[in-house]
């Protein structure tokens, strides 16, 4: 497939994206995650504890693991990932990015001494699989957040914010959104951008490979990330909705 | 869900399957096996090598690896399978029942110097999962031996059998084919099959649990095991039929 | 040394076995035990413990380890079982299954809150090793029973039946017992039968090595398996007379 | 000591910054960097061959290792970075970022077959001591290359950009630059920013700590950022200069 | 048992030692050794390669591998030496000493392209399995080094001397050698020494536990060790006679 | 740099010591030691608890780490110290050597229940690190002693001797003491003295290389350490001196 067919001639839009909520049905709460090739199954899974380092201290945690299919990828990869008897640097990484990403939406003493693991399998790979776990990762989590109230564990909600990540990349002289593996590995400068519904920052990962670039480039890419998770964060929204959930009202407001 | 509702009155049946080819679209032959409430990704993963122990001899090679989503359980197991920096025994046990009952199914002389890696993802887990990525695990690679002779990579296929798995359990005294976990873990005696179409024995593994039985219940449990592995070959030749493929010109025939 | 010269003209039969009680001083039962020139050292060790998920229960727990000596084949391992880092898949298989078996001639709740392991090394091996570690094991097993009831620990046995266990093959058209190296290697089918006295299974592994087997010739196997665990019983009751153990009044009777 | 103290009140400069060259003399180019209470020793060590991925291609690689001392915090870390079997993930995160931001300053073609890494030991850590190895990297970097140039191996440099790093909060409402331990733990945001010594782009990393912060914010904090590294860009270049070695005739000019 | 009837009233001995050959019938050279309580199982093994670091010379190597069985102690180790994903720094420590003392006694040039592995598989510890090892792992040596020649493998010998090992102690104001492990743990200095028949020392190692200790202590220990040394060296040469194999022919004379 | 000019030509004298005490300033008492071209930072840590085996008991404990540069040597080693997952036996067996003979200079039940432990990081290597680990190790725990008392945590010291070591070897015919590494690795004989200002004995490890060596030259060499011993105690009492610590009063008396 080109990659102007699949996302025609604008750059500057995201590639195709579905959300498929409750697709893993013994998690509190899963979608599985699709952004042009690339497939992520994300579950999140409340336990009724917290780890040793925040016991009794009345706040809860959220963390985030990640793990490529052996054949995510167009070839099969020689080991499954963490089989070698350590998680890849890259994992590790993410797995941070993830995590950090999903607790900037969150009031974490409102969760009470929970933890929720959102678990984000790569079945199929083509590019912006961290960000497709965090867009992705947020609706499974909302949807925990809302059983937790619906069977009672929770009075109100502890989500305060709505998150959203996209890539944004320089590719052949053109600013271009939600990267696909082949315009990933030709991009001059890489940019990933986690940000909330109203254009909030939380997290920027930008790296210039081979050679450093004008700020000016990355001024741009900024704010062509941003415009990105608009669209993204408006289709959690919807997602969600069409399952009877009202972000609206499950994100608190503050006074 | 209560048992009766699942499968019916009659505990000699199998429980409901469907098998999904083609899920997985990066792969060479992939499948969705649901039995029941359990979930199995199978996808089968060509290469053009084999092991060093196996070079130079014109022969290929099938192996399988299998592992549980860590939420593929009522709860979240403490860590993923494999990241404790080994796979535990249980793993490795079925991975290589997985693998043996898969080579039985073909001549791998006729393989060519290949790898075909069966990758059992259990997604969601209620007992079964080693014989369901068995049954899984041979619609995928009949998949992928059905695009290697598309393709023009083979002239004939490699395989000469079919093969299927499923377990058998003594419950309550009563005989019970394809144990759910419920039926599983208070079973007195736990075998699993492996056969093919014809009712030829590829592996018996037959578990006493806590006491000896006699030899008529092994025996009354085999039975009913290769009952169980018709209804499942049937199946397999149905689910193939309806995406094209003939398994009867698939496999060979001895002459 | 030819086969039949080891075991003379007839297959149906066991190789020469000898078990030596009491090898080991340190540990509270022990056999050195013999099976043509395989060699296994049994040992099983008491402590006043069990493993945490048992704990408060009053019952107690019976597990085995298996280790190949690095030259117990005819060239050394290249590394030590075990100093991988990691175990290694067969090894875990076996020892599983030497545990099973040896569980299943004891009622746990009789044994009191104590753990008993039981060491499997093999120091030289001819094939069969895993099912010389059950026969010897028990025998083990039976003498560690007979020191805990002679210190006044136990008022009573936990043994409740008598196990042993034996290999059977389907090798250049003959049935065949207690295979060696070469037979198994060559073997079309190969079953470990693990059963007790009186010919009650405990478990059956039948794998047909490359193909399916009719269903009569594992049928027929189980038959000479069986057979073949009446001879090891009954030489196990011998080797405990030897050292003024009555096996009759050490196995409790169900009333 | 007080953070007044330390800087002065002007938080908007970066702490004492010290680079003491040739203080390791075994390797081709060392360095030991101070800033405030932060102590990294940076070492580029050359070898004539290149990681096995990058043979015959005529290019070389440069990687950086990082490790902290035990005690390089207030308390003993209870395991030595690296002995717990694997690496932290924030370890290879911070090992992937020193590597990445030393080759954006470089031609690696220029290199030849060779490989340099940089090693960052952290004898003392109060804040800043990622950013330290970049920027005392370099350092490190250009004494190697100097040394090549002179033993005859290299006709002419690899360099052909100036680099370093620092980290700008966002502490009690105000923007804070190169941060020590006590500042970054109560930061709202956190930016590390790597950058030329012509004010180009190599990496941003920002992260909101618990909430999403104003694009606005992100803004002022690069600008504090880039003002920081050119002091030390500055800095870096009279220090080699102090031992003799002209930057900017180690640097390749764009023709 | 008590100490004085072990050994008698004379301390100055060493405890009764008997040597077995060919205990261990697949490896080239094997003894059973038995010194007090302690038992150790040396076997050698012969391969036709050298490691990596030693291709091409035209030299052969000797090493060593150490494992206490996991009840050789009073009490069962909570986990099998080495499975815990390394080998203790203790364990390491013997090997290596075993690998020198032996290799002390060889000339590697006469080897040729081999290597010898004695693996020293403690059954039972009661004190001074380290020397016990070097003892009875120099007559496996001289097993295979006489099966070497016997199969024409060889011209001529590659042993060029004879060595053996004892500890020495200093316990409650008396010189003691060949320490069970009561002993040992109450000794206030603790010396292993290797030497050769002839009184040469190729290996000393003391250590004061707890207090340092006079030199004149020392030398007398060292005294008394080589004394020790003399009647197991004179073992060693009958138990090798008794197998037809005399050892002033098997050892090289210097000219 | 020759070795003759390095240490002019007395073989029979240490090469240039230096010590450098408070180098490190998070730690309770550091010191860079330089031996020749030697350099390890020694730091000792203290923690107001000690290991689970020691609990309870009134006790202290103090241990050791020890960790080579991945640059200490002309070139760089391929894997840091430690990440290969284990520590190499080597490490262990230094790390071993260190504790014991720092353990021998203090009664560790005036120390109450807290551990000290002593990093040794060799930062430059050229022979002879384990016992400048030793000697320098000293110094660092002298000055954690003081800042215990300085701080008030105890009424007086646990110092009950002074300890230094050196290594010593028979290169080309002559004894020579505390070798360089070219030295190091063509003595026919290597010992290690580790001994009190007063010449008593801590640890005495000498290795013959190679081929055994008579009593007499180890008589010798063990001479010649004492006396570099001698030297080197006066040296650690001078530098203590220089900073205010009077050794003579922080070492205990026997009554």
């Amino acid at each position: 497939m080109t990659e102007d067919k699949r996302r025609g001639l604008d750059k500057s839009r995201t590639r195709p994206v579905t959300i498929e909520p409750g697709f893993h049905t013994m998690s509190e709460g899963s979608v599985l995650y699709r952004a042009g090739n690339t497939r992520v199954l994300c579950t999140a899974s409340i336990e009724d504890s917290v780890p040793d380092w925040l016991k009794g201290r009345g706040k809860g945690w959220i963390t985030a693991e990640y793990q490529m299919h052996p054949r995510s990828n167009p070839t099969r990869r020689e080991k499954r990932d963490g089989r070698k008897g350590q998680v890849s640097g890259r994992t590790k990484e993410i797995e941070r990015l993830i995590g950090r990403s999903l607790r900037a939406a969150v009031d974490l003493s409102l969760l009470g001494e929970r933890s929720i693991t959102v678990d984000c399998d790569v079945l199929e790979a083509d590019g912006g699989t961290r960000t497709a776990s965090v867009t992705g990762g947020f609706v499974a989590l909302a949807l925990a957040a809302h059983k937790l109230i619906e069977r009672g564990s929770l009075k109100r909600s502890f989500l305060v914010d709505q998150v959203a990540a996209v890539s944004v990349g320089h590719v052949d002289g053109e600013y271009c959104l939600d990267l696909c593996y082949a315009e990933d590995s030709t991009a001059r400068v890489d940019l990933n951008v986690v940000a909330t519904a109203r254009g909030e920052i939380v997290e920027l990962q930008g790296t210039a490979e081979g050679r450093a670039v004008p700020r000016s480039d990355m001024d741009n890419m900024v704010d062509l990330g941003l415009r990105g998770i608009q669209e993204l964060t408006k289709l959690q929204t919807t997602v969600l909705e069409a399952v009877g959930i009202d972000l609206s009202t499950l994100i608190l407001k503050d006074d």
